[in-house]
């Protein structure tokens, strides 16, 4: 028989990450590319498949000892058809990626959408290993989440399911992107954190925000309200209250609906915790039934920016077979 | 072997329904007595135990051809343990009501949630056959949902998943029971709809409620809300549009963080559904992901009033080992 080996690929708007893991997912080479959507489709695909070409060289591992590659892409996508249905970042319009990539490399492929692949990646290598039920939720430019059940990825009816960012918070609130009033990611994403700065700076007394903004207020980002933040600004202490208890009313709604073992948060914004944490904690416990508030569990994610090639290749792992008993002694020994 | 019967017992506050069912969950036999929980804890149990003995009694079936049954409660209450935690309603604290059962009729007993047992009747006898994916939703003097994920009761850490009446709404908004502020319930069940009518009636240049109410603003309940407002009554429309755009609100949340396949509502309040349906799909198409509410399915509950002895004969059915092919074919034949 001997060893097997997977390849995992976290394609994302601007980087594609590919790692090549044995069967512990410890990763044995890993490469990191842009993902340069601007020169279109095929180019794009090209790319993914000469980073696991890569991974596969740097690795020496013989490409018949590869037994499947797993792929983390934005949505929404469709699992059971290893289609992209649509990624604005991308440019992409129904992409039958699982298909061209089997064609490739003559192994089997899984599609995942990203907040999954992430959810998956904790549950089994990260914050939520041991529990069952785990919600992962990543505060990036987005929002979104991952939903474990039963140790499963639960999907929905069109691959939807844990769309948190899009969940209404506020009935007639800011408008999102998405065309809708008052979704979370309007309040709580480093996207809206950044405009919510923009719209009210001339507000601010004098805030530090316009100084990591050359003066600016075109150029403010989310890092420059948080470097603000964290030297006191109290104009962008401020907005990092508003998406904290903006995201602590949604986690409470998440508690209620699926009363999880575990919450875990990732995603860049969420590297700011410390600004954070303590409005969502709040709003959390101010919103949430006491039944499930008194032992909740929400800690912050572990595996950092591998997160995406780790869950991906999780998936390839678990579908071909590999049992928890197996995985456990692996991890253990 | 012969054939094998169930019992389910719909245990509520005010009534106890009580059915003997034979392997495809037809109705044999079927008691409803009053709770009377003022008598106190040993006396309701007591009262339980005669329904059974009544049903079998009615049906003619001997008690050995018995196989299991199976309880419908309100909760809080613990599934693994068949323990009920805390009723207000019936002034019970940690009632090991499985053990009590099994102690006196020897047979299997499971408890469940009541919003759980009526989802899980609807899956599999009533508007939800044939999807794997359900919920439940009752909206009552209460409300609350039930959740069928991949054909099971989903429960959750503290059975409490799809605690819905108590996801909030309004972040600063109605004071509910629970204590908590802008619950759904607080607006949108048969409780919250009477006492808004309660509150603001003095604001109605005149309403029919206070026709249905002997002229007492204290009598004020929302039957007479609702038969105001089937007569045009505006003051009564208003409130019913509320309840409804608050529940399109909450049910849009629940379509984004479970993709289900379909949405069952059901419970007294729900009778009224030409009152409440219009702004409560007005409001979850304005909050709902283009992508979920294009095709979601939301329908009226079919089965009534049985649905908690259903639902919990249909548990007793299923945790004894009733396949679904088995199943499928019985109802077919």
């Amino acid at each position: 028989m001997g060893e097997k080996y997977v390849i995992g690929v976290d394609l994302g708007g601007t980087k594609i990450a590919t790692a090549l893991c044995d069967s512990d997912c410890n990763i044995l080479s890993k490469v990191k590319i842009n993902t340069d959507s601007i020169e279109g489709e095929q180019r794009v695909m090209q790319r993914i498949k000469e980073s696991i070409y890569q991974v596969i060289e740097l690795s020496g591992v013989p490409l018949n000892r590869i037994s499947g590659i797993g792929i983390s892409s934005p949505g929404p996508l469709s699992v059971s058809k290893g289609m992209v249905i649509y990624v604005a970042s991308l440019g992409w319009n129904n992409v039958p990626i699982r298909q061209l990539m089997q064609d490739e490399f003559k192994v089997p492929v899984y599609l995942e959408n990203d907040c999954n692949a992430a959810a998956y990646g904790e549950k089994w290598l990260g914050a939520g290993r041991g529990y069952d039920n785990l919600i992962y939720i990543t505060v990036s430019t987005g929002i979104g989440s991952g939903i474990i059940i039963d140790q499963k990825i639960y999907h929905g009816k069109h691959d939807a399911a844990g769309e948190f960012g899009h969940i209404c918070i506020e009935y007639d609130g800011r408008r999102c992107s998405c065309g809708n009033k008052g979704c979370l990611q309007a309040y709580s994403s480093g996207t809206a954190i950044a405009q919510i700065a923009r719209e009210n700076i001339s507000q601010a007394v004098k805030s530090k925000i316009l100084d990591y903004s050359k003066n600016d207020v075109n150029n403010i980002d989310c890092l420059a309200v948080e470097k603000a933040a964290y030297e006191g600004d109290e104009y962008a202490r401020n907005i990092w209250n508003l998406a904290g208890s903006k995201l602590g009313h949604g986690i409470s709604i998440l508690m209620q609906m699926y009363d999880p073992d575990i919450v875990v948060i990732g995603g860049g914004v969420s590297k700011a915790w410390d600004l954070f944490y303590s409005p969502t904690l709040n709003a959390l416990k101010e919103h949430t039934y006491k039944l499930i508030s008194g032992d909740m569990v929400i800690v912050p994610a572990q595996l950092g920016d591998d997160v995406g090639v780790l869950g991906a290749a999780m998936i390839v792992l678990k579908e071909q077979g590999l049992q928890e008993d197996d995985f456990l002694q692996l991890k253990i020994s």
